[in-house]
């Protein structure tokens, strides 16, 4: 296996477009000799390729070195919605082929479903098993901290589930379970809009509301796997019940669910956040105040995270045609009323669709993470 | 110098109460042959000392390795009250010699006068000027990531200061500049209850409120040098004014000085918390009031980071007599009342005591800091 250095050289081209030997071994205060060997072994077993960019006229440009998309192959499954995603991704993170499943509630029955779906998904690629590094699976909850066991999601119902085992048994693969907003922050960092920052905080806008931060450059989950709780921070005091057993919480703010429920209460005529838009775009002031009151939440939450964490970026994943008009307007200007003035301005607000596929491809990057960060000694 | 694995060591001993040289090799995964080897360079430098822990008579007891007191010292100077307090500590984190001077808020005056403070601070100790690794200097404001400059202190009515080239001209000494928070933080990590903890959180409870957090076993700096500006996270939207220019901040509800505001509204004959409690525990509901509006906002601004980043503890930091009575109770019912019900009680508050002259410890702790985790290669 790769040896420790070997791992880091993984993680700088990860972070990176692409760096030249040179570069490297600046970066890792080792001879350029060392570096060349390391890096001799890395291209042998097929990890890395070398390109070489054009030449801008100012003499010979360096060759950069690469992580191979084929390096390395990873599986990524869903449990965050009706059926069950999985999908097939390269080390580039390109989604290479994909299915999906009715979620099976029974833990068992549940593995033997997904290790089932395998060996089509490989034929279509045709790859073989060994050339499968390992399974992530998301969902909605807590998980360990050996990312093994789902100690409590309810959406799934499940509480202290041995997911990792049951689906080892079934498919012989290394297993990572991980929270959908984790594993969606993983998948920004490794292969996303966040591949550069070593503190930065995701934020996940859907039916509820999820984050994860990482903090020197490693994902936080927190001492008990709870970080990123901001649904079930306080936004109201003494404001609507939600079903955490609190008042007030953003969750009963902001989330598609509160936004939809609210419509209900005020008998509009829309069904989602983008028909309730257009309404706002009419003038309709049921409509504005509903989407104001849900964006000074979000926007003040977030500039909370600003004021507490400091990260170098915020970036917001939100449902399709679910954040773009008012909304996003009332966030961000909630966020710039509620840092310190000396900061308005300075955090970088990022935001990216997210399709139900985004979960898998998110889970398969949590198996990637691993591959790249935790490898076994 | 010390190498990479030997600055490891220190950090594993700073961290235990002694360790074994056989616990040591099996944390670093290196082989007890190597381990030794480093062990007695570190001994013959001065650097460590062994004690014979007395047996329990199941065999002969391993040696413990310990940081030997005398191994280093370090300065601090504390910019936070009326007076500049200097203090000169050890290995251990004793206060061996302290002194205190008037505060100069000309930065080149102030700087001369600390370092004229010097001599006689080592002199009673009978230690040389080489025996000094570093100052360390604790100001309520911003640092700029080097450590170097003040970026902004309202307190001092700074902005841009390069103080720790004005003092290094002046001392010789390597210099590190740190917030105030920031610097308790990283004192409470080295020598006090959040030794073990990686990820915890220390809130500074006093005329104004400031937080700091260590994350992955590290300080956490932020982008801009800003994490852990709880004072200025809006509790009550629409709320009290507050100097930094926005309105319903933590600071202007749960702040000694805010506590001290609403006494005068109030007309009450007290002067400080002490005596708020005192009326309070008379049954006077003004002074019940107060306490419970002010522990409330606390405790939610407290239950908002054990959400957002589930530390593995939390440090309050306070006052002499200002957080015992009834606050301290209404902060901990608070905190409790807005985590999520799975988590309540699970996060453990420590509170500690600062004098003035924490502040000085806090910032020789800092240079001692620098000396463990960033020795220059």
């Amino acid at each position: 296996m790769l040896n420790v250095h070997q791992q880091t050289i993984l993680r700088l081209l990860i972070a990176s477009h692409g760096m030249s030997r040179t570069a490297i071994a600046e970066k890792m205060k080792l001879s350029k000799a060392a570096i060349s060997t390391l890096i001799k072994e890395m291209l042998h077993a097929g990890l890395l390729e070398e390109s070489i960019p054009e030449s801008n006229g100012q003499g010979r440009p360096s060759v950069l070195l690469k992580m191979r998309a084929d390096s390395a192959y990873f599986l990524g499954a869903s449990l965050t919605g009706e059926d069950v995603h999985l999908v097939l991704i390269d080390m580039h993170g390109r989604v290479l082929a994909s299915t999906k499943m009715a979620l099976n509630l029974d833990p068992a029955a549940l593995a033997h479903t997904i290790a089932v779906a395998i060996p089509p998904l490989l034929a279509q690629k045709q790859l073989s098993p060994d050339q499968l590094i390992g399974l992530g699976v998301t969902l909605s909850g807590f998980v360990d901290e050996n990312q093994a066991v789902c100690v409590q999601s309810a959406l799934l119902g499940w509480r202290d589930v041995p997911l990792a085992a049951l689906l080892h048994e079934q498919t012989g693969l290394e297993i990572s379970l991980e929270n959908d907003a984790k594993a969606l922050a993983v998948s920004e960092k490794i292969f996303g809009v966040a591949k550069k920052a070593r503190n930065f905080t995701l934020i996940t806008h859907g039916d509820g509301i999820g984050s994860a931060h990482f903090f020197q450059g490693q994902l936080h989950r927190g001492a008990h796997g709870g970080a990123g709780e901001i649904a079930h921070c306080t936004i109201e005091p003494g404001g609507r019940p939600c079903r955490c057993g609190k008042r007030g919480c953003l969750d009963t703010l902001a989330s598609l669910t509160a936004l939809r429920e609210s419509m209900r209460d005020k008998a509009l005529p829309c069904r989602d956040v983008a028909e309730l838009e257009a309404l706002a775009m009419k003038g309709n002031s049921a409509a504005i105040a509903i989407l104001h009151q849900a964006g000074h939440a979000l926007g003040l939450s977030i500039a909370n995270i600003i004021q507490m964490n400091d990260p170098e970026m915020i970036v917001i994943a939100h449902q399709p045609n679910a954040f773009d008009g008012l909304l996003k307007t009332v966030v961000m200007q909630a966020i710039d009323s509620h840092v310190l003035p000396a900061i308005i301005g300075k955090t970088p607000i990022s935001s990216i669709v997210i399709h139900q596929e985004s979960w898998a491809r998110a889970a398969a990057s949590v198996a990637a993470y691993r591959f790249i960060v935790q490898l076994p000694d």
